[in-house]
């Protein structure tokens, strides 16, 4: 598909580097979402009052050095939903990228750009954030991979951050053994060839997504049960999911408020009305609110260990839906947003890691399978995508 | 003072209409404020994404259709603060217009451009509009005679309404005999020989104000009573300005969010953080404090029908201080803000008119005296302004 018609690289001229020529990654090329610094090119974040006072970074962030030293090329920086806050990827600044899977509809954000260029068959892989489905969610509506690590893993050094308790750095790609193949370069360590030996299926993330969803992931579920081999039924939140997705949300918005309170007040940026409203609604949480979200986390975390013992994954729909139609209203969009993360809420609030295998398909749009295990297990989540596509 | 410096008219091409060639206003010039409409021209409001969605008008406002067959001819369309929310005249998208008086410092909001265009000297008067202060702060700040009409007395046909209780149309002009020539047009009756007999002076109003805004407007308050004759010291707002700033806010503020909500949530627009930020507050009043400032309001009111009986009027500081300096953070503005509305709000909350009358100066820039009387005074006003110059 011709670069052009995706329109999802940021305006202006195109950032291309060429990786080291002898690296393991040699051959593959890779785009950059604009909130990740690449030296020498200024970081858009999708805003035009954040490029305008942020200066032009002198240095690589962490993962882009250490891709470029393996041998990826970039290609381009991609757009992005301002400062990283949305979930549906309709930026009136930089402009909408094409979801190629489904050009009526939404890309899937924050990591809409980066999305749409590996859907769109321009480079190998892409980068993306990930704080509360930045790159979960435009995996599932373009059809991709897409993994989010385990929080804290990866370097996040040369990255803008939202909400530091939540924030993480990830790619997404279309082929299983280079999505996997990043990874051992990210992670620095071989894919392993023991796969995990139990399977967990969480009926009540299933039973929350739409019937068409669970339908049309259940082939996916079979493959997976039939590459671990021990399947059970198990109920992810006991305490119901959009408990733990309000908890979510009050620690996302309380961190988002702090990040970029500062930048508000000196700058007064220009910003779509619901980014702004979302972040002004972030400056009314209290510290009473804020600590029984905290609280919660805990719950969460705790659950997340009582099921995720070693050799243990579960899987859950990425996404509620395929991705929304273009162009709808804030109000027709509200109780979507909360149903996506009352899916996507899992990733920021116990920050274990999350791989999005593609395949699932509801009127015509993909809709993606998240996999997730205990914290520190990335490399198994993607041995599994990679044999589940061999 | 050459147009292109001072940044005051819209970008694009330039609105010029020339006035019917045998009016009484043939051979004055005027600006008008980008809200109001003129006839096949986009009425841009200040925001890309309003001027994106609402239809090029087909006919004038009735207020330029007046002046325009009254033989003004008009130079341009001027810019405003965002849909008219803003009191000192930075906009991020249109840019911001220069004070002539004071290039250091800010216009003022929301008729900013109209302002600049007359207070350099391009045209003889300028059109806007005035909800909490619009035409009164630029007018002060600028060093401009200014008028906020009688509420409801000016047709608001044509004009995009911000708070429907509180909008008014007025104009601006640097020479007392244009402003009031302007006001025999608009209110269709000749200016009066015989000029108020009795002068309030609002010393709560002065004390308000900083020590050296209530020293620089003597001489002007001086002048007032040499020309009334009878003057006495008097409260204004018994119950506090800072109640009544209050209780003005909060109607506004609920009836700016209903008429923007729908723009809002179909469109999602880009704005000034600050705006997006005001305007989710408005959403968030409750009936109850809506009944309770309406309450004011009535007391508001019924202080000015025992004030300003036939014959009376009443002068005040149009502002507490001149214009602040350009590119504050928000929070340092945030007080200022209010201190300015708890001199303006007296306009939108009772519907009364005011005049201002330039002259005073503090630290070199402009401060201006504000001259009020009972609803339906504008053109005793107007005479009072052009006696004061004579």
């Amino acid at each position: 598909m011709p670069a052009d018609t995706l329109n999802a690289f940021v305006p202006g001229p195109r950032c291309e580097i060429a990786g080291s020529p002898d690296g393991r990654l040699a051959g593959l090329t890779f785009a950059v979402k604009d909130l990740i610094d690449v030296a020498a090119w200024p970081t858009g974040g999708g805003n035009p009052d954040w490029a305008r006072v942020n200066p032009i970074p002198g240095r690589n962030a962490w993962i882009v050095d250490t891709l470029l030293g393996a041998g990826a090329s970039i290609i381009g920086k991609t757009i992005t939903d301002e400062v990283s806050l949305g979930i549906l990827g309709e930026n009136p600044f930089d402009g909408t990228a094409l979801n190629p899977a489904a050009p009526d509809r939404v890309p899937g954000g924050s990591s809409s750009g980066s999305a749409s260029v590996v859907a769109g068959g321009i480079c190998d892989f892409a980068l993306g954030t990930d704080t509360g489905g930045s790159v979960r969610v435009p995996a599932s509506f373009c059809g991709l991979y897409g993994i989010r690590p385990t929080h804290g893993r990866v370097n996040f050094s040369g990255i803008t951050a939202q909400a530091p308790s939540s924030d993480t750095v990830g790619w997404l790609a279309r082929d299983a053994n280079v999505f996997a193949r990043v990874g051992e370069i990210v992670f620095g360590a071989p894919t392993p060839s023991a796969l995990p030996v139990r399977l967990l299926v969480a009926t009540d993330a299933f039973g929350f997504a739409d019937a068409a969803v669970a339908d049309a992931l259940a082939p996916l579920v079979g493959r997976l049960a039939a590459v671990i081999g021990d399947r059970r039924d198990e109920t992810l939140a006991p305490q119901g999911l959009s408990i733990w997705q309000a908890a979510q949300r009050t620690l996302q918005s309380s961190e988002a408020w702090l990040t970029f309170r500062d930048w508000l007040d000196r700058y007064n940026p220009r910003l779509q009305y619901s980014v702004a409203r979302n972040l002004t609604l972030g400056s009314q949480i209290t510290d009473a609110e804020r600590n029984r979200a905290a609280l919660m986390r805990e719950e969460a975390r705790a659950r997340m260990r009582l099921l995720l013992a070693p050799g243990t994954i579960l899987c859950l729909p990425t996404t509620p839906f395929p991705a929304p139609l273009l162009g709808r209203s804030v109000s027709e969009l509200a109780f979507p947003r909360e149903r996506i993360t009352c899916l996507a809420c899992l990733g920021g609030l116990t920050g274990i890691p999350h791989v999005v295998v593609p395949g699932g398909s509801v009127d015509g749009a993909p809709v993606g399978l998240s996999i997730v295990g205990a914290p520190g297990s990335d490399l198994d989540l993607l041995a599994v995508a990679r044999k589940m596509a061999s």
